[in-house]
């Protein structure tokens, strides 16, 4: 998430209460998990093994528990939870603004769109020409939709990422961080019945133009879906995974958090997809595998028998 | 689908830019996929691998993009892309009309039924008598629903099958078949909450009397579901499968589109079928079998490392 | 369920034309289920093999379709079919009473609880404060909902039981037992987008304070879900289980109804659970075991072919 205009990091440290070190002329841009973070960008970091990866990245300016020493050119905002730091800043810059309306009046609608009874539609949500929104769709704020789109009934838009800080010694055990990413959804792309699209973490959730969604398809907070995909009904899609191009996945599919699944790449119906697959193949099982492999894996589970009786003949 | 009343085969050839061969005074009553397809209707085919099934079909007009000889009695109406021309006929004979209000003045409601809050209810929809709609739950329009039926909040009957013909070359590369079949529900259903039940293609979804789905149930377009079946949650059923009566399946079952399920089968938790089964006896597993021989296949895996020992000793 | 004041038996005697035995002075508390049912109340049985189950529980007073023996202190009323009279005395006390608008006046809403656009609340439900309920939200009649809570959009909360008793002989061949529980959902708990929690059948479905759960996540009627606990996407959990605290279950697993999942168990992915599991442990398959030990497993039946050779070499 980008600010409407730049911050001086002075305000953010009296802000957040943190103690500054480095530079103090900075100006914060925006505020980013550290896979999405830009130049000029707050980004958060609390646990020691991800200093480093947090220090080098382009964030400018980092929130860290522990006075280290500071980058060229960074500054650093020093505190003792630097998680709640984070949530603070974006819940005062994403402030959550309820409803009193079911269109918002921030809602820019192109012409030629059909927006259905029964549909509630957020603050600064932008939607193209020539779309169809079904009945009951919600569509949360910031999301954004291009034309032609075609959305059917129940479908939920840019819902909280599924994303929590453990505090294992409170009694309400599951922090959560505030999501200030939004939804992209490029030109052409149809979305089922019933499906859930979460919005990223700070970062945007996007679906490719020309792709296509059957009913009750979950798409988790800052995937990225390719363009051409076809995803039948059931599909389950984690957080941040990467789905290139004309990737086919069957109905009820499960596909794991931060992988990415290769151009082309046919998924057979139930499978579970728990780590990074190559494109252009057929795939099959849960785990997953070349869809050859695993057709031969289970012949060879019904030899079992005839090997067991060989070995005693 | 049927057309409201019968249109002169020249009228059809001129809408669609056609070449008409064969017999040019016929009336066309209707327009189906080959599957549906009965005397009289129109039905459309582009592969050559196909042309031969579609001539020999019920269909009395044939859309197909080359000009091969006229079976008696038919029409040919000769195109280079009869989808688009089978698309362009369904846009002219089932129009998408939006909504203006969540209950259309076309729907017609039996006696003693229940419409709650937030239901939206599209065009020529009919409900019978004495039935219960819930919250929010979305009907599409000329759905048919019988009489004491209960349909639970956030249900979606009616979207449009997920159905594209693949154009390679072009950018937006899936071409939407648009459907003009219905949802058929009949006498004492009763759907749980989060259901999607999509309407046919050009035939009908049915979901037979007396038949019960948990929440969170997916129908494809055209599927056909007997009479008193239990499906629990999750599960998910595709496109023009044929579910017999009194079939039981158990939470987050799939299964593939166009095949069968036989009369009185049931289907334990989480198994996928892929190809057709008998009914009358219990099954298991993705892919499904026999329970009792998965269980004993699941018996002797356990048994490898006792083989493998066996071997070596 | 307990009645809103104390029954005279004779009354219920009555009401239901059943014939009354034992003590004609009791005063009916409530009616339950046998698994929930507590002294005072009303239980009912139909086959003989429960028999006994019920006549020894703490239900007071027994709808039963024989004649037996009354314990001490107890009343049966005796009739043939004890299903239909239990559900019609459900429907007299639970009676199915419409919305005539979104927000029922008997509905209590804490103070800072935001309710959005197409959000419909039913009937004696209370919400804590400061919750934040998304659009198109239903929440069912009698469910209660703590101070903090989040429910996402399109979730649907209390629909009924999927429940319902055999009937060979009829044409509709499924009897619906009227669900006359509630759904809990304690402080501090996330509900995902899409979710489905049913109502008890007659005792109380419980989400523990500090829960959270992704999006798409079905519960079953009467489940007991611990506190902190996390469930991702696309989980289904049936009915009357009981998931202890710190559960964590990862996306599209299944859990079988009437079973137990121990304190801290991690679930994978896609695992179905048909039997109670401890606690403190990490599962893998469908169906379920230890994760190290399926992992072995699926190792082992890599080697088949390595054994087929050595076993021809």
């Amino acid at each position: 998430m980008k600010f409407e205009t730049p911050i001086a990091v002075k305000e953010i440290a009296a802000f957040i209460g943190a103690e500054l070190a480095g530079d103090e002329t900075l100006m914060a841009t925006g505020i980013n998990e550290i896979h999405k973070v830009e130049t000029g960008d707050i980004s958060f970091v609390d646990f020691e093994k991800y200093y480093n990866a947090c220090l080098t990245s382009p964030a400018t300016i980092i929130i860290i528990n522990k006075k280290v020493d500071v980058p060229a050119g960074k500054a650093l905002l020093v505190t003792d939870d630097p998680f709640s730091a984070y949530v603070s800043l974006v819940k005062k810059h994403r402030p959550f603004v309820p409803l009193t309306s079911p269109l918002s009046d921030t809602a820019v609608i192109g012409e030629g769109t059909v927006v259905s009874p029964g549909v509630v539609i957020g603050h600064h949500v932008t939607i193209g020409k020539n779309c169809i929104i079904h009945p009951n769709v919600t569509i949360y704020d910031h999301t954004t939709i291009g034309d032609n789109v075609i959305i059917h009934a129940g479908t939920v838009i840019g819902a909280d990422a599924f994303y929590f800080k453990k505090r294992a010694s409170r009694e309400v055990m599951y922090d959560k961080l505030l999501s200030c990413g939004r939804v992209i959804i490029e030109h052409d792309v149809e979305i089922g019945a019933g499906c859930t699209i979460d919005k990223g973490v700070s970062g945007d959730t996007i679906i490719g133009a020309g792709t296509k969604f059957d009913n009750m398809v979950h798409i988790g907070h800052g995937a990225v879906i390719g363009k051409n995909c076809l995803f039948a009904a059931q599909v389950g899609v984690g957080g941040k995974a990467i789905i290139e191009d004309n990737v086919i996945l069957w109905g009820q599919v499960g596909v794991n958090k931060d992988l990415t699944i290769g151009k082309g790449a046919v998924v057979l119906g139930q499978s579970g997809i728990g780590k990074s697959i190559d494109g252009g193949k057929t795939y099959f099982g849960s785990p997953v595998e070349d869809a050859r492999e695993k057709k031969k894996e289970l012949a060879w589970i019904k030899r079992i028998p005839e090997i067991w009786s060989k070995l005693n003949s």
